[in-house]
Formats: structure tokens, C-alpha cells, sequence
């Protein structure tokens, strides 16, 4: 059976423990769900000794099954107070299910002001020392760890986390070994900081065992052909997330200066569409790369590799949420200055939505002029250094526009927003404001409704605690739309079970549910998830709407999950 | 009838209005309750164009009764996110009620960039154009007022709170017409920086009417014997509230470097008891007093005046929350240096409490050592420049400890606690954890309990929302105890009315709830108010006890309140 993997950084102690029964049966989110609410005081301080870090892996992480071995992060948010589960790509919750490793759970602060890293191998877990790779950027200390140990699987910090910025992250190494992959949001790199955790690193491979090997082929089969032949699986291959662009734009949704509710020029946007993006990585070849996957085996393959004019990688990969806040949100259309912020954010270990954001309410506090190229990097390098203006930005957007007095600030409970404006696209703007993890649009994403926004915003949350708690990539949702049975077979003929698709349902609903009871147990009510007043009561001129929908239907949505 | 002035400075309208029914039999903190509760959307943006500023009267405000012309400011306030209510001492009360204001509300904000100040004369009220004094010190303002109108009162902000500060406060004049009594707490200046208001200026005279002279004339003899002969007074007038000190001394309950626990040693403390303010006053003479009033005719006098060796004013008041927090709180323990770091705080228009706890937090993040008189200067000049710097430090506690990662910050919702360690003054850690203002000891100021700590904040609690609510300063309340007869009866005499105890007892509990309402609804829950863990986790060493009142006991205090 999988165990849990808990630690504690002041004692050092280190414990294998069977996993326990009501942990057993879910992964992934619902699992931190699960660990945080049966575990962590829900008043605690975010950066004290009574939060916990977790990672937990979903239930069908470390199989060949593609798309599947997404890591959750967990703890309670130092950025919004409330529960976070962050999930990303990358190697590190295939390595840890490949060692039998269903959760890692971090406890307590240290007394002292050492670092350590935590090694972990098939048969071991020890604290090793990283006073030396303090200030070191992502990518650095994950050269340092491959000198060390080259097969290894590693998610990190950088600065930011080590500053205990709201904005910090957790980076963990794409396929390609390069820590790409973010668990941005929320502020989980300063929980990790907080416990002087500079990085995790797994130095072993192993294999995940197939209790049911006929029912888990058949099944692999079908889900397999789902997803490589679903049209959006092709398209998010062909042009990433970067295809969004041409959607909120052709809605007046994409954010441009500091969600000012302005269009841009047809002429301008096309720099920055998803199309453009394609054919300037083809076009300069080298590193570039039009597709490619985070974790191995994974057949949507939405990620790219950015390069320069010479072919060398800049980012990668460039994706929609990155491209509007650093973008336009700061009135920027120029691909190769959003990807050379980017990968000073991803180098920094910082969430490139709330930097971008905190960027842009900066710019409207005047601290620089929306457009301004070098004023961008300036304000990038004063986070990787620390100054107080750097503290600022890297604290988020809801700091940044309390210290610089701007009420502006594109935020749902301290969170900042995803580059979809709420006041054009409504089912988003109702899933950020009845997110228990502030404004996310992971959490129910959702463009165009067919029902009421806030129906379409609770069947998108539903899909997404069901494939956030199996472990999954969130676009293979779009694949498999409401066909949750080939995804339980799967999980069936894994672990020998026999569920069936209102398991998963149900689990999804608990999910919810206990992330909302966590919160309300800190002390939010329905009312902490309201949108702010400048997107309540601010126009977008074109479309002559704000964001009006009715807060008792607001109310009500969250009130399904009350337990 | 007393009228409600109400203006909206985006129309720039101004209506002279009949007070409501439902405003008229409270007055200052129950009057605010009552009109936030009744026009305030809970939910706005603090300093967005739903919420409004409130300037309100007590009940015998403006009469010659002693000690009774508080004024009352409030509104949703930017610092907590919940309801505030902030008084001071001072003519401006007085002058409003006398020339038959019952209250003034500023409403709105406004489209363009232009500040006024808002010129009141008996019949009139307009808007005076204000650009020429913005960055202007709050002294400096009071001096071009009285140039203007010789005889006004004045209440304005300081480069503070037109900055938005959540620590920036409004000063109202004293009888001296100096603005040195602080409607301190809560960032209630920013809600007037963000309406464009540099001042409030009341150019007339006027007298209010008693309506039953008899019965007022002898409830007055009745009420100035009890209050100038009780020990309390006789106390107030002598040391101030600087007597505070050695009480808290005592207890091991003065701040020291940032709430650290720590006992000064006595020989030190010895620089900052009431007596050693009293003899430096007293010796160096020239302008200096040892005892003071704000108001005319107080018969208490606690203020003081703080004079320099050449016998020339540093500050007046110099008060105990101030002498601890921007003293030993800082490592600081020279009155000089703190009479004018507070002076610069009275003309920057900041809240000594606020600053003196974000002071301490940057000193904790290291920014400068404890004791560092010259960094704390220089600190003070970066909150009057509006340095990215100043601007945190000018945010209070709580965004400074975010901002520079430092979890031990004293502050209860978002405010910082006044002079007392609730560890070692439990009962005013029950104010502060039960009050929807934040951490406030004026909510329910308990230092020594005879029942247990959340019965006698309890107590404290209602004694203040009576003596808040009828416009009395608090030092009336150690005066008459629970004799709230003679209270009630001059309020008879002054309005010809025939209320009894019960009635007083009722608006005190109205209040409280009103208070508790307005905050529900604004999304706070019991747990809002919770005590951090620096003060629950971490023991004073000496007296080998935290904060340690149980959750429930607090929860049931609110739950008193609930309508």
C-alpha cells in the first residue's frame, strides 16, 4: 500500500505511515482537502508552525496512463487566507507514486535558521543541507541537484519562496528536467519557505502496480483514442493555450491595462494570438517547439519551447494566463518580452497571474507607464532582489494596490485574477467569486455558457474536483467531457476496485464541500468571495456591462456544498 | 431639530436634512452603527464610492457638560474591512452641534482630481477649492484656516491620508486650536483622502438649547462633583495617562521590541513613567503642562504639553498608547525622542498605535535595530515623503509584517494593538478579540479583572458603548462607575425627555450589535477576530503564559451581540 511520507522540519523527524482509510480513496486536491481539514487548524498562521505543506498525488499518478501524474500542493494560503491546492506538471508526483509514495506532508517551522533540502529515495527520506543555494534561482539549484544526483525529480523554490512572498511558487521539473512546471498560486513557495525547505528532491525511479491488468488495458485503450483524437486535444497541440487569446478578445475579455475593460486594435492583438505564436517558434526553429509534454507519455502535448531569434529556449512553455497578465494587462504585445518576464518569474519562483497583476496595479499607481518595456524588467529585477518595492509586487496584487492606494486591483479574496475578465465572461467572474481558493479559473473554468452562468460555473467545478482529485491535467476534461467511466475503469482496474461514476461524482462534491468548510472554519463566509466593486460597478465601455450577476445566486452556489 | 448635513462630493450637492427618527436618540458610535448599518453597503470597497464618512455628535454634545464633546468619525473602514468608529476630543463637535448638527455625512467620490475642503457656517455649507494645501502638514493647514477664518474649528488629513494610508487618521483641533486630538484608528483619513477632503471647517458659533433647565441644571452640579472629585480625575489631571505605564510595567504587559515578552529592566522604564513625564514638564516649564484640556470646560484635564528644554511645545498630548508603542515597543525609552516622533505623526496625520506597531515589525525584519533613534526618525521621514517604504510602514502593521515577511505582528483584524500584551493583560485580549473594530482598547479597556476575563471585558464593553455613544470621553466612565442615573438625566434635562437607566443600557447593547451586524454582513465570522498565534503560541517568559483565554468563551462574548 502507498504511504504517507511526514516530516517535520524542527524535530527532523521522519515517518512512513500506512496510508490512512480517508485518505485511501481520493488524490490529488481532494486529498489535500482531506489532510488540511482533518489536520491543520484553520485559523493557523499560513507561515506558522501549525500549517502543513503537502504533496499528494492522484490516483492514477506514476501509471502509463497519459496526462495523469499532475502534483498537488496544499496548505493554507498565506496570500488568501483560505485553502489552496495548486496543482502542475512535470515528474515529481510520478516519482513519488513510483516509490509508493501517496502524500508528503512538511510540518512545523524550524527554530534555527538553516536550510535543508529534502532527499528522498526508495528507501530513505534525510534532511541535506542548502544554506549554500539560498538566493539561487530555480534553475540553478536544479542544476545543482542533477550534478548531484542525475536522475533525480525536483520541485524547488526560488528567492521568492525564501522571502515568503504571497506571490512565490513551487517549481517542479518538466520531463525535460527543468523546472517549469508551476504550482503558482496561492503562495505555497512561502509556506515551503516559511519551513526553510529550499527544494524535495526524489533521487529514485520505480513502478506503480496494476492490481486489475485486463480491465486497466481495455481501459487505457479507449481512454487513450478519447483524447488523442478529440479536436481540442489537437488544437491545444497544435497552438497551446495561446489559442484563448482569439476567444477573450473576440469578447472584449482579455485583460489590457490593468483590466481597464479596453479593446485592443485588431492589428495589435494579432502579435500576441496563438497562431503568431506558432509560427515564430516554427519559423525560428532551433529549441523551439510548436508541442511538447510536460510529463512523459502525456498525448495532448499543449506546452511549447519559446525560443529566441537564434534558437535559444526562452521560455517554456509561454501560456495563455502568462501571455494576458504580462502582456496586455500591462500593455505589452510583444511575445519576446512576455517570455523573457516569464522565465525571470519562473527563475524568480513567482506566479506570473499575480505578478502580473501586482504589475499592473503598479502601473496604474503610475510607478511606471502601461507599455513601458524596460520599466517591466526594472520592476521584474526589483522582486528577484528584494528591494521593498520588489516585497510589494511579490506579495500580489492586493498588497500592491493597498500600498500604492489603488482600488482597481483585479482580485477575488486576495487572489488575482486569470486573464479572463469577469465582466465579459460571467461563468469565470461567478467561478472566482465562489472559489473557497480566490480567483481561479481552474477551479470551474468556463468561456461560453450554455446554461446560467452559474449553472455552467458549477457543472465546470464539478468536472474539475473530479479531475484535480484523480490526478489529471485539466485538459483532458475537454476530451472526455462528462465520460467519467472510462476514467473510473481506469482507477478500477489500478487498484482492483469496482466504483462507479457516482463515486466519483460524490467525490467531487466532497472535495468542494470540505474545501468550503475549511474556509468558512477560518472565518470566510459567501460574502469573502465577492467580486470587487470595480468590476461590480466599473462599465466595460463597449460591452455597456458589468459584472451584475445576482450575489444571492452567488450565495446559493456555495451554499450547495454546505455540509 | 438637529439636521444631518449630508453631502455627496461628486455632485457636490449639498441638503440640509431633518435627522431621521432612527438617528435621534443615539448619538457619536451608536449614531455611526445606526447610519452605516442603514445606508452603507457592508461589502464596499472601503474606499470605493459606497462608502461614506460620518462625522457624528453625542447626545450632549455642545452643552457646557464636561468632558461630552467627543466628536465620533466613522465608516467602513480600510484597514480592517470592517466597521469603525473612531473619537477624539476637541472643538469640532461642539461647534457642529451648537450650530445644530446632529451629524455630517460625506458621501461618494469624486470623478476628477480636485480637493476641497468643506467650509460649514451656520447657514451655509460649501465647497472651497483645496489644491494649494495638498502635501500639506496638518498643522500647517489649521494655521492657513485660522488665517482664513479666525475663530474655526478644524478637522483635516494629513499628506497621509491623502495618500490613502490605512494608518492615516483625522485630526480635529483643540481648544488651543491645535490639531492635536487624532480620530486615530482605522485609516478613517484615507476614507476622507479618498473623497478629496482636505478639511472640515466650522467658522460659527451657536449654543444649543435645554430644553428642561431645571432638571439639566441640577443633574450638571450633581454630575461635575462626582466628576471632579474622583480619584480617577485627580489621577488623569496629574499624570495623564501616562500613569498607565507603571500599571503595565507591573504586569510584564508594556510592549517592548515589537510584543516581544520581554520585561524592562526598571532603571529604564524608570525614563517613561507618568511621574518622570510629570517632573521633566514641570521643570522645564515654558509652555509646558502638566495638565491640559481639549475641550473647554473639562474638569478632568489629562492632556498635557510636552515641552522642549527652551521650555517650547514638542506635542501635545503626550499619551500612553503613544509613549508605548513608538517607545519601548521601538526599544525606545527617551520621552524627547518619543514627543516628536509623535509629533511628526500629529502633522503627517497618522495613528501613533498603527505606526508605532509597523515600526516595531520593520525593526523585527531588521530595516533598523531596536533602540535605533536615528533609523526610527528616519523611517518617520519616509512616511511623510511617501517612499514605497513610508507607504507600507503607512499601511500599519499587518501589510508591513507581509510585506516583509515577519509573522509575529501584533494586530487583531487587521489593527494593531494598542499598549497592553494580552498575554499579560488577558482582559484586554478579550476586547481585542471580541471587538468588530480590531484590536482597540478603547472597545472595552480592562486591565485588572475582578470576574472572569471575558465577563469583565464584557463590562468594559457596554460602559463604553454608553459613554461612546453619548459623546463622553472615557475617562468619565472610571469617574461614575455604573451611576449611568446622572447620565441619563442630564440627557433628560437637555432634550425634556424622561428616559431611565434601562433605555441607556439598551442603546449601549443596540450598538454592540449594530456593530457585530455590519460586520457579518461585510463576510467577518467570529473567527475574524481571533487572537494571531504570536500572542497564543508564544509565551511571555517571565510569567510562562500566552494568550490563552478559550475560543469559545470569545466566541460566546460576539454571540451576545448577535440581533
Amino acid at each position: 500500500m502507498e504511504k504517507v511520507l511526514r516530516i517535520n522540519v524542527k524535530t527532523k523527524d521522519i515517518n512512513y505511515e500506512d496510508t490512512p482509510m480517508e485518505y485511501l480513496q481520493t488524490g490529488g486536491r481532494g486529498l489535500i482537502a482531506k489532510i488540511l481539514l482533518k489536520e491543520v487548524k484553520p485559523t493557523c498562521e499560513p507561515l506558522g508552525k501549525n500549517n502543513k505543506l503537502i504533496f499528494a498525488t492522484g490516483l492514477l499518478t506514476g501509471t502509463n496512463v497519459s496526462s495523469a501524474s499532475r502534483l498537488s500542493i496544499g496548505a493554507k494560503s498565506p496570500l488568501t487566507g483560505g485553502i489552496k491546492e495548486s496543482n502542475a506538471g512535470g515528474i515529481m508526483a510520478l516519482r513519488l507514486a513510483q516509490i509508493g509514495l501517496k502524500a508528503l506532508i512538511i510540518e512545523d517551522i524550524p527554530d534555527d535558521d538553516k536550510w535543508y533540502y529534502i532527499k528522498i529515495s526508495k528507501e530513505n527520506c534525510s534532511f541535506e543541507p542548502a544554506d549554500k543555494y539560498i538566493e539561487m534561482g530555480t534553475f540553478d539549484f536544479c542544476t545543482e541537484m542533477l550534478n548531484e544526483y542525475p536522475d533525480s525529480a525536483v520541485s524547488c523554490i526560488g528567492p521568492a519562496g525564501e522571502r515568503l512572498y504571497s506571490a512565490s511558487g513551487i517549481a517542479t521539473m518538466d520531463k525535460d528536467k527543468k523546472p517549469n512546471r508551476y504550482s503558482g498560486r496561492g503562495g505555497l513557495g512561502a509556506v515551503m519557505g516559511s519551513k526553510k525547505i529550499k527544494g524535495v528532491v526524489v533521487i529514485d525511479k520505480g513502478t506503480v502496480k496494476i492490481e486489475n491488468n485486463e480491465q486497466y488495458m481495455k481501459s487505457l485503450k479507449e481512454y487513450t483514442k478519447i483524447l488523442s483524437e478529440a479536436p481540442s486535444s489537437l488544437n491545444f497541440k497544435k497552438l497551446g493555450t495561446a489559442s484563448v487569446v482569439r476567444t477573450t478578445q473576440s469578447l472584449n475579455g482579455l485583460p489590457v491595462n490593468n483590466f481597464s475593460g479596453d479593446l485592443l486594435e485588431e492589428d495589435i492583438v494579432d502579435n500576441i494570438y496563438g497562431e503568431t505564436l506558432y509560427e515564430v517558434i516554427s519559423k525560428r526553429g532551433g529549441e523551439g517547439r510548436t508541442y511538447h509534454s510536460c510529463m512523459p507519455g502525456c498525448v495532448i502535448q499543449c506546452s511549447n519551447v519559446f525560443p529566441d531569434e537564434n534558437g535559444k529556449t526562452i521560455v517554456s512553455p509561454l501560456e495563455y494566463e502568462t501571455i494576458g497578465l504580462l502582456g496586455p494587462n500591462l500593455g505589452i504585445t510583444n511575445l519576446d518580452v512576455i517570455a523573457k518576464l516569464n522565465a525571470v518569474c519562473n527563475d524568480i519562483g513567482v506566479d506570473t497571474i499575480e505578478i502580473g497583476a501586482a504589475i499592473g496595479v503598479a502601473m496604474e499607481a503610475g510607478i511606471a507607464k502601461f507599455g513601458d518595456v524596460d520599466a517591466a524588467f526594472e520592476l521584474m529585477e526589483e522582486i528577484k532582489k528584494g528591494t521593498i518595492l520588489g516585497r510589494v509586487l511579490g506579495n500580489g496584487a492586493t498588497i500592491t494596490g493597498k500600498v500604492l492606494g489603488v482600488i482597481n486591483v483585479p482580485a477575488v479574496n486576495g487572489q488575482a485574477m486569470p486573464a479572463y475578465d469577469p465582466r465579459a465572461i460571467k461563468g469565470m467572474g461567478v467561478t472566482y467569486s465562489t472559489s473557497p481558493m480566490g480567483a481561479d479559473h481552474t477551479y470551474g473554468p468556463i468561456v461560453k455558457c450554455d446554461k446560467s452562468f452559474v449553472e455552467s460555473s458549477n457543472e465546470a467545478q464539478i468536472k474539475m474536483a473530479i479531475i484535480d482529485s484523480l490526478g489529471f491535467c485539466m485538459f483532458v476534461r475537454a476530451a472526455i467531457g462528462a465520460n467519467y467511466k472510462v476514467l473510473v475503469d481506469l482507477i478500477n482496474g489500478r487498484y482492483g476496485w469496482n466504483k462507479d461514476v457516482d463515486w466519483v461524482l460524490n467525490l467531487a462534491k466532497e472535495t468542494i464541500s470540505d474545501e468550503h468548510k475549511f474556509n468558512e472554519l477560518a472565518g470566510f463566509s459567501n460574502v469573502n468571495y465577492h467580486m470587487p466593486e470595480c468590476f461590480t460597478e466599473r462599465e466595460i465601455s463597449n460591452l455597456k456591462t458589468s459584472f451584475d450577476v445576482n450575489v444571492d445566486e452567488l450565495n446559493e452556489l456555495v451554499s450547495l456544498y454546505k455540509w
